[in-house]
């Protein structure tokens, strides 16, 4: 089961105000891989090393004020398998630098995997590196990235992308699940879901689950409606009509529906459609369901009702603007 | 809304081969607070700074081979309100290390808040400071903790535990949902959902949430079992009698439960009512369904059943043994 024999060289491309997590999240997915697997026994040579990559070898100041060291230069720096390009406020002076723009661009045959983490896109982007690929960023920044390409699928709702040799994550966390999903290329899925479990995920996200959280979004909003959208997502195989909503927020039908689009900037209906395509997406990513249960369990009243929905929904592209 | 004024100290103890996600994890969630109430035009302060402290100023070899910068020594440190221990495997050693642990107890009266990431609370707890009080660490090192603890009460299957001031949490990404519930305890909840948005979580995980994920376990079987643990906890308020599962697998019913047993060590009737009243736990914690609503949404037939499951369910606790 696990045939490679050579350790295999990760690179972090950093610069002055990139984000720690950015950086720390994915690396320690391989550091923990490489020990989890000498550990178990499965594997003697180191699986993985990580370096630090930048313009000038020694200390870096991330964004939050902590500095780590590079410990490579890029005229030290003899190659790696996998480089990634972390993200941070930092990324607009990046992408203005001539020197780490051209550094990329040679570095593109000579690595095996290219990547970029949050707004790390923005600087392979600059680079030209994007251009005719598909690509994700943090959704904050998903205009900018289609902006800064020519040809670029920029999509706006996964948690990463890979377009051949080159895969790009959207924010900070989805790193963690970006590498996860390259450990599960290197060495299986049992390897990087106990991965997972070392570092106390709950779960492993797919690539193509949508980067704003609906709990999250529900749990932020101050008015009932948020209490309401919670409990939608936690009942989503229920009852969920709009008189029998309205009834719960002892308010007439047609005052709940125009108080509910008011507030939240969408009708009941698609509101309730959507999470529910989203939550049968999710449940499909496991492949352990038929369409018929998922059906049930996301509150869609039969498969037909389903598969159109799925139809309709769309991961979504933005276009690109040069 | 925003009342506190003065800039809040967090500083992370760190020593050699401390796991550098344990570190930037929680950092990154205060540094990302700061940043987002800036940006807000809440708050013109820095609502917190963060700072990395060890025995000596200077680099700091994480366990995967990268390298921090300690800004502060033992001796350069004026205090702080908040005071975390990193994990990682550099912990053993620290754990021995008489500068630490004497430096740790002076600053019990100084700090607001003492917590740990990891295997960090085993350094808390080698300095004394856990003894009498509730604690968690790591899934793999509870019961190292009891060894080294009189009197604490060792909590076995909770994300992070608060006990007076002092705050200590499970593994590695774990710190990350404590940080962001002491930045609850301090700004609010919407200011925690939010820069959870901007982490990219997909939700918060309360304290009281298992440390084992149901999906990783099931995951990461290789066997027909793992799919079938899946399909179950995607279908919980679905039909789970044992013949039911049986015709699933196509096993007799008895031959499906003697093997159900024997490949995961749980009857599969424990197995559904454990990863059933986990379910319910779960969403209770939003606290915006009815108890009948939950135990509907979980697959308990009644509120009576699902009020009995959750007494004989207890968050459990690890004896000391010395």
């Amino acid at each position: 089961m696990f045939v490679k024999k050579d350790t295999h060289k990760v690179a972090m491309l950093v610069y002055p105000d990139a984000q720690i997590l950015d950086i720390a999240g994915p690396l320690e997915v391989f550091a923990r891989t490489s020990r989890w697997l000498t550990l178990q026994g499965h594997y003697s040579a180191q699986a993985y090393t990580i370096e630090l990559v930048a313009e000038k070898q020694g200390l870096v100041k991330t964004s939050g004020g902590l500095a780590m060291q590079a410990g490579q230069s890029f005229a030290s720096f003899t190659g790696c398998d996998t480089l990634l390009v972390t993200g941070g406020i930092g990324f607009s002076n990046a992408m203005q630098n001539e020197v780490i723009l051209r550094w990329l661009q040679a570095q593109r045959q000579n690595c095996e995997r290219l990547g970029s983490i949050c707004t790390g896109a923005l600087v392979l982007a600059a680079a030209g590196i994007l251009d005719g690929h598909a690509a994700t960023t943090h959704w904050e920044y998903l205009q900018l990235l289609a902006a800064n390409t020519k040809n670029c699928e920029v999509r706006n709702n996964v948690l990463f992308v890979q377009s051949d040799n080159i895969f790009t994550s959207a924010g900070v966390t989805a790193g963690i699940d970006m590498a996860l999903a390259l450990v599960e290329q290197d060495y299986g899925k049992s390897v990087a879901t106990a991965v997972a479990e070392q570092l106390l995920l709950e779960r492993r996200r797919g690539a193509t689950q949508p980067q704003k959280s609906r709990f999250l979004e529900a749990e932020k909003r101050t008015d009932r409606f948020g209490d309401l959208q919670l409990w939608i997502l936690q009942n989503l195989a229920g009852n969920l009509t709009v008189n029998s909503l309205a009834e719960r927020m002892a308010m007439s039908s047609r005052h709940f529906a125009r108080q509910f689009k008011e507030h939240t900037d969408v009708t009941v209906a698609d509101y309730i459609n959507q999470v529910r395509t989203e939550e049968a997406l999710r449940l499909m990513e496991t492949g352990v369901s038929s369409h018929k249960d998922i059906a049930r369990q996301s509150g869609f009243s039969s498969e037909q009702h389903l598969r159109r929905a799925l139809q309709r929904h769309s991961v979504g592209a933005i276009q690109n603007s040069r």
